[in-house]
């Protein structure tokens, strides 16, 4: 595998304006014969690649350790690392997820809706493969296995565009992948990884590849999607970081108030469902504020505060208004209290990212108003932040929280993946 | 009203940049009062905007003979002058058509799906307003009554700019919308038209004025869709041309067929889903093509066939390589003999639309098989192409087609013009 690496980066930069466009050709010729593909088929697909990826489990590891090797001595952080770093267990997990992900109802040929027209006319409306989906990640080599297998499931053609450093590894998955595809009898190219390390691949593909890409789903910190804002020609399945809130109202009892935040920002610190600002009715901050802090800096919680919030509880920095728009992703969380919950949606509007929000409390007036006016994603009521999960929501594995509002929003799993057409059944009849 | 135009006219090109910011965050503002109307503020908006323009017809009426008296002395072909000339009639039909959205269901709020989680969570996906929607369009006055009172409908603001050439008239038609506004306790900025003729106003549309444009609807000719694909930096509901196709299989019925192309081409010439092509089964050109061809000469229209064609039937021009992606609007159709299905499948991935495509047989595998492998936004079977139509499918009014795959696909009416979010109702649910 090494060998083939190498070969690819060393003709990487020649011409990849010419290598990105036979991809993205190639994608839409799969794309094509995978529109037609049968329930079986790309399960068949699906499975064998599950067990490519158990076979091969030592070569892929080989693999991961070399890029590992490489990340230590360019002296990325640790957290990098542990993303990047595959371990037998993580191997395993890949190959169960492929295996979920087969399981999952076909969503093609669903039937939407269905209806009759007083002419006779017969309308069904039907899921349909959206078509070529490029995804453009970090170094994640785990989420070469589930776009992957994702996009297949959907009967979609898929242009791999992992972080550079996972190069290896995602490399290794994907001969895995391809190795499913041909057992399954489906088109290699259904799934293909963009063989350079080169960032002008990226530019490429957000540009849809003369019209080969119908949509790129973006997984990345601030920067990729800041590129991809400003670059995209083709649609994006926007998926901006989650700064997300915990509203306590007037009416919330305490000690959810609190179980709910605490689990919210500290159950896991590093994803996009993660709380990051904790919000306070003034009419409560003088008996909820002080234990509900309390309690998140017993779980190990940074806190900073407005002053309203400092003048209530001891030990607590000075929020600045970079704080109230910042995703952490760390044991921090931001304190302000609030004039009540028309306040507390200002708030959220003003410097949210649309992704998921939440309100305790026993008023369901205040809930409804706060599930009409706050505009995100996805709104709970007496619910942790850290349900925004396409597992957690019940369907099944997902690419990402999509936050922007066109097509996919929220959990973005093989439903999303898909478009629809409407099929219409007559007898003969023509408009009058 | 006029005074008003030469002055916008006369401020033009000072700073669009600056006047185009302007009215996105104006826009922006009223989307987020619009997306918690209720369904009762919005009919009587609706209402309102219909009886100001029933009203003020006289005054409409006056303002589009300035336009079309500007048209003529520019010397703009007869169709042009056509779909910019307003008449009482015409005045009446905009104004039935609003109070028809007006009666429609409203889509916000609308629960697309519920279930509940073993964890005791609630979740509902629930429809919402898109946002603030640009609409691009011709000099077609009638579409700025149909596009903005279909944005309040669902709930959106509107940013419309149509054709320089009825820039009186819309401006006319929007001080009847901006009443029927105010009239339903909704902001005035809701809807509004661009106040400039300037073009460059068009380029800062696209790119989304500073993130307040959620989403573009082009509406127009290739040059628009053209410019559209090359600068949009914003979602936008493609709305290509409609390069429609009548198959005419092996086991299709003669009469059938016959009735069907001649409606699919004849019917209206100059409306989207009008056939441009027709495709005839090798196996049955020599017993069906020349009566099909026959009829629509009768019909009056003029026919480009391939070799084949002409070595089966007389007077047949010769169609070109152009021809078979050609959206002729007129009385022409092209014609090719085909090798079965697949090769009409093949065509019509080449050289299509992706709008309609519509195939005539008694075979339910054959339509079965067109069905699944054509990938356009509406398939017939046994049917007319014209019925590529929003109000034929029963969604009510649609500001168009849209031929891509991304949230909106074929008829775009209120319900296209929605995203959704999560609902989760809790209990005090957290996250293991």
């Amino acid at each position: 595998m090494s060998l083939a690496v190498a070969q690819a980066d060393a003709s990487a930069g020649v011409d990849v304006a010419t290598e990105m466009a036979a991809i993205g050709k190639a994608a839409r010729t799969a794309a094509r014969r995978l529109a037609y593909a049968t329930t079986k088929e790309k399960n068949l697909a699906l499975r064998a690649m599950a067990k490519a990826i158990r076979r091969n489990s030592p070569a892929i590891l080989a693999e991961n350790a070399l890029d590992v090797a490489d990340a230590r001595e360019a002296g990325v952080v640790e957290s990098f690392i542990d993303r990047l770093t595959l371990d037998p267990k993580r191997v395993e997990a890949m190959a169960v997820g492929i295996d979920e992900i087969a399981a999952l109802p076909d969503p093609v040929g669903t039937v939407l809706a269905e209806w009759d027209r007083p002419n006779g006319l017969h309308i069904e409306r039907v899921r349909t493969p959206l078509g070529v989906i490029g995804i453009i990640y970090e170094s994640r080599p785990n989420v070469t296995a589930d776009a992957g297998a994702l996009c297949i499931k959907a009967g979609n053609a898929a242009i791999l565009r992992g972080g550079s450093d996972s190069f290896r590894s995602s490399t290794a998955i994907n001969q895995c992948l391809t190795e499913g595809l041909v057992a399954g009898g489906l088109p290699e190219a259904a799934i293909q990884i963009v063989p350079t390390r080169d960032r002008e691949a990226v530019g490429e593909m957000l540009t849809g590849l003369s019209g080969t890409i119908d949509v790129i789903v973006p997984r990345g910190g601030r920067s990729l999607v800041e590129r991809v804002q400003k670059e995209a020609r083709v649609p994006v399945f926007a998926h901006l970081e989650g700064v997300c809130h915990i509203y306590v109202d007037r009416a919330a009892d305490l000690a959810m108030a609190k179980t709910i935040a605490v689990n919210a920002k500290m159950r896991r610190v590093g994803v996009c469902g993660a709380a990051e600002t904790l919000l306070v009715d003034k009419a409560v901050a003088g008996t909820h504020l002080e234990p509900i802090v309390e309690a998140l800096k017993k779980a190990g919680c940074a806190i900073r505060g407005d002053e309203a919030t400092r003048a209530l509880v001891t030990d607590v920095a000075p929020a600045t208004e970079a704080d109230w728009s910042t995703e952490y992703l760390d044991a921090i969380i931001s304190v302000k209290v609030v004039d009540g919950l028309d306040a507390a949606i200002e708030h959220i509007d003003r410097y949210g990212s649309h992704h998921t929000d939440a309100i305790i409390t026993d008023d369901q007036s205040a809930a409804g108003r706060f599930f009409a006016r706050v505009d995100s994603a996805i709104v709970l009521h007496n619910a942790s932040t850290q349900f925004a999960d396409g597992g957690e929501f019940g369907m099944g594995a997902e690419i990402g929280i999509a936050t922007g509002k066109m097509h996919a929003r929220g959990p973005v799993g093989v439903e999303q993946l898909t478009s629809f057409k409407y099929r219409v059944h007559g007898t003969g009849q023509i408009r009058p």
